[in-house]
């Protein structure tokens, strides 16, 4: 069975955190990505604090181009709203290629976005094309349930869990679509981990919202349960955010809700630490380093989980594991598909491979692995990247630096065709009225606040107190029925511009 | 047929705003409570930005005392957190008869809360066994609308409506009720205005949170396209926050969640301005002052709406009028029944009588009416306060301050007693391990963010690179499967607390 | 803490099968319900087909009188649908003092009703004013499972579970509801047994149709994961229909909706056969005597499982177990409460109380206990019948034939008051309009089915050919929009009766 | 814009109804379909009772191949299910290239399947590989309302709707989707005609059953408060079953369920019958032929009404009006695309063209229409079928005869990949156990219904008398708590087959 070569959306391979990064670079990770049928990767870019969203770019092109062995392109994730931001994401956008921006409604005090300002990020980042991604968990609440919990004294892994709950995610999973629906712009969930979380993407879409969700290869094959392993080293393995469910029957969940197409990509977020990195939250489930590994293990998850269980067909498979991601992103059909013109990323996919999962073999520099035991059907034989076999026989045949830099354009078709018809037909309306000519109250030149009374002598309010009624001027009748033909009358689910006459009506847009 | 007098769970008959106030104080507004068969009202206490609760109080209940017609209470609105609060809130409760407070996620820079703040004035108010009332909208969303709107040269009433669509009432109820539900305590939504909010709180309730919601007469009993009317003093009269929903066929539905129990009381938010008073908004409706009528016409909107329509019993009718409201805010068994022991607010209602809503004939100052023309099933015959005829034949016999101060306590059985079990059966659980001895990371002395690769000479950390396996120490096996009898095997909803064996468990519940 | 006794809607005291009866009879039976806290029952009476309704209720009549020991009430139900029947119901709601009878649509060849019999059926008895209770199961698909099932091989009790799963009882549910929902008559779902069952009626409340569910002992305390039992006499148990879900969240989730109202009374179903009696089915689960013990354990599962868990309050405990029974069968004021004027039918709780549930010490004649070692909080310690104190300190204090039959009276207030009310309001409405006078298609004489096709020779409707168009007379506009100003605009829900102009209406009501 | 030819999965352009056709036949129809940018159509033979599918297939066959203008395919309906049906039902597979077959659950005592039936009919078209379609209304209760409603004096075309409510079909569907899930078996909904239909399909999409839902022209571009018109022609053009919903914001709801993928096709049910066949029921709605037009309207209204309002994409268009139908009904690649090796089925689009549908200048003969005057964007330019330009500048270049017979094979990848899988995987399992070897009731040799009391002298069943405790034997504990570790544990959402001990169960698949 052929398909076009998986496309991993969700990477971090270069991640900083306390001075120290997780334990597969480009090199090591790619290597990883194509062993297991993914022949591209989208990486995050991770600006820290004080560093600029350009500066990080560079740096990780850099990283990326030195050592990758498979294509890549790269998000870039705005870890602060800064004086100059706009014009950096200009520049990216036109200029170097990237079409795609994750924001952050967790990490308060760090790089948590309030509404206001996802609200301008979003507007922003819709006028120039881009990808809104966000990563969805409520920070203020998990900020507070951290102390709450750390007082009560559990220091372990299954604080991480305890104190960010699914309903965190899908809170913010919802506030999030709230906000990209009233800006008319796409917005995409990373690393959806939880039953809730997909429900609400589910529900979303079939009111409008352009929403797309995107599980890992953590939450589509394995549980939450896992905190609560008495190995330390073990549960720790597990820390992610979101994290995962504790609902063992989540991992069905999602892969049903990939199979029907209510979430439509799937990534790894693939950020291992070693245990000894792990371990710097041996006292302090908040200072343990998030990520989990999953880039080699994604296809063959998702072939295990859905397709053998009969939830999938194969080209649904495609579509999550590949095409979806090129549409979404722009890099279709130069990626995601089989064809004259398209780039020659192909996998010869063995769907009767029984393959177990283990770190003893697995090609990441990780000492465990999160699925360590599992029994899963399906695996590439083959894998082709750029038209060279580079994976045969289990055995790769790679040179570092090898994958190319993927450049993508903005306003991919796959979102902003809906967006920018919407724009067009869904414009607010106003009502053109005469003008109001009736009594006005008038406030008093200095209210203060304290002593709110109104003096009663001199204020020109008194000339218009409100028990008269100076019914003329407002022409609005005190007696009869409410008719009024002005009313819009609701023919659809929503009515976004309750329409006046139209001769009267100033059309805003 | 008899039944208990009609409690108003929501009215504001001294709103402070702009150096003015509504035009029915407490002696016009009683009035025209008892005339609709309401004999007892609960009225916010708001204090202005500067005020201390305390203070306000007691300006509120003074006012009351003196003109209050029927008997009342007084729920305390929190509009800013101050130093100092939590005593005040404390005598307010325990001195005062005070158990309720209204906190504010909408009026942003004005009275909006934080969900940190949220999260601790709910876990403080809980603490005091008070009942959380909560204005839900997003306030950061609605400020970036109404911006974006008045930019648009949409400055009229319908602006009100486009500025705060119902999604932006439904995301804060969800978030509210994800706070509460983190905290375990119960929460009230007052001014239940649209379908998506009442069915996020139906939805809420399947799933054990204690959630209560408050549709008003207003919601019950219009819709919000008058906003589009073309005559502004009409489009005016119905500005009130959350507004009414543009969709007609919300009073239906709302009325079908009291029916079935899903919502369970019903306020008025009785605040109405005179049109000139609205006026000062003529040309930005950001201005308009909030608030509607409906103190008189609460109980005969619900009977016409849901009784007359066989939606509702009769005694559904009587639990979401009077009893229900009772028994939340720990006046029953004294109001809310009719019994030996309870107070004498007994109203004999004529299920056939037919009635026109009209301002020429209402009991409030305000010039127009709501429901104008409104043809209604059901009305008082006679109403009786305190064990005397107050009304009878169309006619008041009131005096001006015969109404009493009803103090309340704190932690109504009807919240509390569900609360206490679940703090007692509900607890987190830490599980107890053997001390993690494996190696650790160390993190650079001076991480700096800029330069985050960790100098690889002479770092520490280097003593402990990931890559060496420390598995003896860490005893987390490299192979197998990922058996581990201590996870949690899910048999109900929600693993609260997953537990290990009891032995070594801290349970911190 | 003062409660009234207890109500079981559902028990069956003297079911009989293959010419044999459970294990307990009235005396026996209603010696456990004291024991448990339940004053009073409602029986079944189970006519075998050849036998009439009024004969088989003098016999239950009889047998319940010297032998029960609580206060005792009886359904009625239709195994079939015969000549002379409706005379039979008249009597029994006229004279005999039955309000409730129950229609199969479960048992294939034996009481299944088909859909047009339930609609004469409910038609009927809504006339009588009865309340109308469904067993609710798809017959006809129980017997194709079966069939398949036996052939695979299945002969045990997990192929009583395997061939009649929960989706077969949800679709009885929501074909029940339709039909009743079309006649506008109430509907009770007895023994509701899966989480798809009670959450299509909490669905159905919504939206305005009269219907009540009962969990009953077994599915609020049990699942159906005991099919699997390797002990066929443990299996073969907890074989009832329609069966125990196998889903474990299923006892959590059914307590939840009880809590909320969403479902509104308890009743055991129970019907428990010996071992011996089971083991008549040994070799083939449909030969299985079906039903569980429960009568005993009702209350005390019912305030283990949701009142000690926080779920539910006291007063909702007492409306669940004993108040909405009184209401929905027309026994309140009588029964269902503590007051004067009611019969003194009490029971003194002890909420702290800790019981391991085992056929050891229970009261029932069987051998076996489906709940054995469940340890449960909550159970009475002095129940008062009557007056008299019939349970104290664990001993009974009973006579046979003390319990006296409780005739109900038909059209409760409870279900039949909204009924009127939407009979009268909700009437359809036809369209007046002028003849119809444009030409007619004439019909061949001699339609034979086997040549269809018109002679088109002589045949008259060769005169009026279709591509004529004869508009003149049929003043149907060929161009123009269509605006129809008669056509109905929907602003609630549901267009019962899509309104004409007033005057030119048949109003049909 | 080039898109592949449209295929309209659903018309009777030779549907006997009283001995009369409806006035399109295969020539009219076909050009209407092309002058619409449909290139092929699959039609319904309609065999009347008494014909044999086979004959009725060769009958449609040969009609159409002598007046099809273009591509065709027959569905066979099956309207009864005789002796000697399977053997044409395989023939038809197997050598007359027919894969589809509709059942009908309407049409009580002409075409309408018992519950029973439906179960046998999806299991042998199942074993064929076939496509099984659904016709879902309950016709028991449709016959009801009939009789009711004609009781009441209604006799025009409202009584059609009011007599066929929505729910009736929702139910219907619901039905039918329970007993395909049962068989697993895939199961297509023909004409969803109503959000409630809709829904149920959507959500059982989620959990698993293969389901296909199709609206068509009518229920996406109008609504059935057209049956209130007082124009009784007019009303009557409306008439087809299920009905057009009369809730206006129907066709909204299904332009949006089809935009994100729960609905997947569309057809149009095209069979208009001319005003004076419709007058056949002037006086009786039961008996007015039924049939929409709306072939040549179908692919206008779905981009007007989904991709020119921002609800859908450009490749969701073709998707829905070409691509999964070919992919369904197995002609797909020959059909759906443009393609080397596809026919040469293609059509230029004009997405900015406005055109007001009439009945003026629309291709079908019939002379109403019942989009009559609306106005709308999008419409084919240039249509070639076959390679050949056959609709062009508003004009036909067409030849009666040039379509062609499309055959089509079983077990369509798109549907039965799953399914075999899932045949595979989901097999049920029984519990291997020891043979039960406690007491055994006996049932007396003959009993008798009307006195089933066991005599209690000579019976042998005196042997085993219930109340002995036999528990030796039959090894079930009478203490302890109900430890029982053959018990399966929920991990995902539905059991099908809980796992005893691989080495003792009998696998039966």
């Amino acid at each position: 069975m052929v398909i076009p070569g998986g496309i991993d959306v969700n990477t971090y391979l270069q991640k900083p955190y306390q001075g120290m990064t997780a334990v597969d670079d480009f090199y090591q990770g790619t290597k990883a990505a194509l062993a297991g049928g993914t022949t591209m990767i989208i990486d995050h870019v991770f600006p820290e604090p004080g560093s600029s969203l350009l500066t990080s770019f560079e740096k990780w092109h850099e990283a990326a181009d030195t050592k990758s062995c498979c294509d890549y392109s790269l998000h870039v994730d705005i870890t602060s709203w800064y004086d100059g931001i706009r014009e950096e994401l200009e520049i990216l956008v036109q200029d170097k290629g990237v079409n795609s921006f994750q924001v952050y409604m967790a990490y308060k005090d760090l790089y948590q976005m309030s509404d206001s300002q996802l609200y301008e990020a979003f507007t922003f980042l819709k006028s120039l094309g881009a990808v809104i991604l966000v990563h969805a968990e409520n920070g203020d609440l998990i900020a507070q349930e951290q102390k709450r919990i750390l007082e009560m004294g559990i220091t372990g892994p299954e604080g991480h869990a305890l104190s960010r709950p699914e309903e965190l995610e899908a809170e913010a999973v919802f506030r999030a679509i709230t906000i990209a629906s009233r800006i008319n712009c796409p917005v995409y969930i990373t690393k959806v981990m939880s039953k809730s979380a997909a429900d609400i993407i589910a529900l979303a879409r079939k009111k409008g919202p352009l929403v797309f969700g995107e599980p890992i290869t953590a939450s589509l094959g394995t549980d939450g349960t896992h905190y609560w392993s008495k190995n330390w080293a073990k549960a720790a393995a597990f820390v992610t955010s979101p994290p995962l469910s504790p609902d063992p029957t989540t991992p069905d969940h999602l892969n049903s809700l990939l199979a029907c197409g209510d979430l439509q990509v799937t990534g790894s977020g693939h950020c291992p630490y070693s245990t000894a990195q792990k371990a710097i939250g041996k006292d302090n489930f908040t200072m343990i380093p998030e990520g989990v590994n999953g880039i080699e293990e994604r296809m063959t998850v998702v072939w295990d989980k859905a397709v053998a269980t009969g939830k999938m067909d194969e080209s649904q498979f495609v579509a999550v594991t590949s095409t979806n991601a090129a549409k979404i992103f722009n890099l279709y059909p130069r990626k995601g598909r089989i064809a004259v013109g398209s780039d020659a990323d192909v996998v010869i996919w063995d769907p009767d491979k029984v393959k177990t999962i283990t770190a003893k073999s697995h090609k990441s520099a990780i000492e465990y692995n999160i699925f360590e035991g599992m029994e899963c059907h399906g695996a590439p034989l083959v894998v082709i990247s750029q038209g060279k076999i580079v994976f045969e026989d289990g055995n790769l045949h790679v040179n570092k630096g090898m994958g190319r830099f993927i450049p993508r354009k903005p306003f991919p078709e796959y979102l902003y065709q809906r967006i920018k018809i919407r724009n067009k037909v869904g414009g607010l309306q106003g009502v053109s009225r005469g003008m109001y000519d009736g009594p006005v109250y008038e406030i008093p030149a200095t209210p203060k606040y304290a002593t709110p009374a109104p003096s009663t002598k001199s204020s020109p309010a008194k000339n218009q107190p409100p028990p008269i009624r100076n019914l003329h001027q407002s022409n609005f009748s005190l007696s009869g029925a409410q008719i009024d033909d002005n009313n819009p009358r609701r023919t659809g689910h929503r009515i976004v511009a309750p329409p006046g006459g139209r001769s009267n009506i100033t059309s805003l847009g």
